[in-house]
C-alpha cells in the first residue's frame, strides 16, 4: 500500500475567529475548547495573540489562556506577537512559537497595524534577537496574495521580504490571503517560487474563502508540494471588506476534503466535527462549515420506505 | 499572447434551483431572468423540466417559459425531459437539446424516479429514437460519484452506462454528483478515464457544494481535460439530503475563480453578478453565493482616512 502524504493543519480559530467576534468568549471556555481541539491531531494550535488588551479585548486573557490550557505532546502551541513587549510576555508563558505578523502593502500595514514595512521589519529583528533560540519564530505575511487598498501585490515583494526573515534566521513563514483574493494559478506560481528558492523554509499557506476559492487554493497550494496550511474551525474567523462572506478555510471542511483524497491530515475527523458543532453556541451565531451541516461523504440515509420491495 | 483557454459555463438555476424552492417563481419572472442570463455569455441554459406538474409544480409552466423566451444565438436552450410524452412537449417548444436523466445507484434511481436503472435504459433508447436529428441528446448521471443509499458507486458502472448511451447516439453525458460526496481525486481519475475512452463526447460535470468540494472538484476535472461545468446562479439549489449545507456549484463563484485563473468562460462576470444580487428577493431566502457578496477580488476599497500622511 503507497504511503499516504502527510499534510499538517494548522488551527487559527481561537485566535484570528475569536479576536473579531462580538462576544467575549470566557476564557474558561477558550481553555477548554483548546484542549478539546489539541485531542484531535492538529499539528500547531495558534492560542492567542499578546497584543495590546486595548487594541484586542476579546483576547485580553492571553496570558491566563496560554498557561492553563493543556499541552499536549507533538501539538506545538503558537501565539501571535506584535512587538518585543507581546514577546516577553509569550515566552513567560512558555509557548513554543512566536508568531510575527506584517502586511507585504504598505498601505495594509499602515492601516492595520500603523507601521510602515520598514518599521515592522525593524519590529521583526528586535523580535527575533530577544528570542534567540527559546522558541520558534514564524512570519505572517498578510495581503501576500493582493491588498483592499493597493490591488496587486507583487510577487516579487513578498520573495523579497522572505528573503528578509530567512536573514534574520526565522524558520517559518505563512503566505496570508487576508481578504480572500488569490486564485489558484497565483497560488500555484508563487508557491513553487518560494519552494523552488528555499526549499526547507517551514511555508505555512492561510487561505480565506471570502471568495469561494480557499479550499481551491488549497488544491493549488498541494500541488506545488505545500503541505501546511492555517484553518479555522466551523470556518471562523473573515474579512471586514466583505460582511457576509465566508471566512477562514474551515478547518473540518479541509481536513474532511483531505483525507477523501488520500492526504493523512493525522486529525480525527468526528470528534473534530463534534467540537464544530458547539461553536454556534459558543458565539452566539450560525457559522460557515458545510461538513458539521450535512455530515462527511460516507454519511448513509435509511432507504425509503417505498423503495423496499420493488 | 497565450491564448486562454475555453471553458462552457451551463446554467441549471432556473430548473435545477427553482424546483425545489418553497415559492413558485411566476412564470414571467423566469422568462425576464432567463433573458438576461441569455445576454452574459453562457454555453447553456437548462430552462426547465418537461415532467408532470403534479411531481414538480414549480416548473409546470415549462411550455411557457421555453416558448415565450427571447433565444439567443449562441446558447444552447435545454430541457430536462423523463420519457417520450415529455420529450415530445420539449419538441414542440423547438428546445435545443434534450438532457435525459437517470442514478448511476439503483436504490436512487428507484427513491427518485421509481424505475430501476434498467427500465431508464429502456426510456433513454425510447427517448433516442424519438427525437433522432430533432434536437442534441445528453445523458444526466445522477449520483455518479456515490449514493446516499449504497455509498460508493464503482466507476465501472458509470464507465458502463457511458457505453449504453454512446450506443444509443447519445451525444453529450452529464456526470451529477448529486449530493456533493466526490473528492477531487476520485473526479480526476474518473474524468481521464472517461476523456481518454471517449475522447469526442460532450463531457459536463455537475457539482453540489454540499461539503464545500465544489470548486475543488471543478479544478481536479478541468485538470483531467474537462471544459463543460454546470452551475447554478447564487448556488441555488441543493440536495434534500443535507438542510442548511450549499447547494450546486455557484455560477458566478465559478466564473470568477476561472477567469482569475487566466481561463475564457465567455461569461461577463459583472452583469451576471447584477442578476444573481436579484436572486434573494425572487427565491425569498438568502443563498450561498460568497463574490455577489464579497465583491470580485479586484474590488478597491478607499484608504482610510489614518492613512493618509502616514
Amino acid at each position: 500500500m503507497q504511503e499516504r502524504q502527510r499534510v499538517y493543519i494548522q488551527e487559527v480559530s481561537v485566535r484570528d475567529g475569536f479576536q473579531i467576534e462580538a462576544k467575549f468568549v470566557p476564557t474558561e471556555q477558550k481553555i477548554e475548547l483548546i484542549n478539546a481541539l489539541s485531542r484531535t491531531g492538529l499539528a500547531k494550535i495558534e492560542v492567542t495573540s499578546f497584543t495590546s488588551p486595548k487594541a484586542i479585548p476579546n483576547l485580553a486573557d492571553a496570558e491566563a489562556v496560554m498557561s492553563q490550557i493543556d499541552r499536549m505532546p507533538g501539538v506545538v502551541y503558537a501565539a501571535l506577537v506584535p512587538n518585543v513587549r507581546g514577546c516577553e510576555r509569550a515566552l513567560a508563558c512558555n509557548v513554543d512559537e512566536i508568531n510575527l505578523f506584517m502586511s507585504a502593502s504598505r498601505t495594509h500595514n499602515l492601516a492595520n497595524i500603523r507601521m510602515t514595512p520598514e518599521q515592522s521589519l525593524e519590529q521583526f529583528q528586535k523580535v527575533a534577537d530577544f528570542t534567540g533560540d527559546k522558541a520558534m519564530l514564524n512570519a505572517s505575511v498578510s495581503t501576500a496574495f493582493g491588498c483592499p487598498f493597493e490591488g496587486e501585490v507583487p510577487a516579487d515583494r513578498v520573495m523579497d521580504l522572505i528573503q528578509r526573515y530567512v536573514d534574520m534566521g526565522i524558520q517559518g513563514v505563512s503566505l496570508c490571503d487576508t481578504t480572500g483574493v488569490a486564485n489558484p494559478t497565483q497560488v500555484r506560481e508563487l508557491c513553487e517560487r518560494v519552494r523552488k528558492r528555499w526549499p526547507s523554509l517551514l511555508l505555512t499557506l492561510h487561505f480565506h474563502d471570502t471568495r469561494a476559492m480557499g479550499l481551491p487554493n488549497v488544491m493549488a497550494a498541494l500541488s506545488a508540494g505545500v503541505d501546511r496550511f492555517d484553518a479555522s474551525l466551523g470556518g471562523l474567523g473573515g474579512c471586514p471588506y466583505a460582511p457576509g462572506a465566508s471566512g477562514n478555510v474551515c478547518t473540518e471542511d479541509m481536513v474532511h476534503m483531505l483525507e477523501a483524497m488520500g492526504y493523512d491530515t493525522g486529525v480525527a475527523l468526528e470528534p473534530l466535527l463534534d467540537i464544530a458543532r458547539l461553536l454556534p453556541e459558543i458565539v452566539g451565531h450560525e457559522v460557515p462549515g458545510q461538513v458539521m451541516k450535512a455530515g462527511p461523504y460516507t454519511r448513509r440515509y435509511p432507504v425509503p420506505e417505498s423503495v423496499k420491495g420493488m
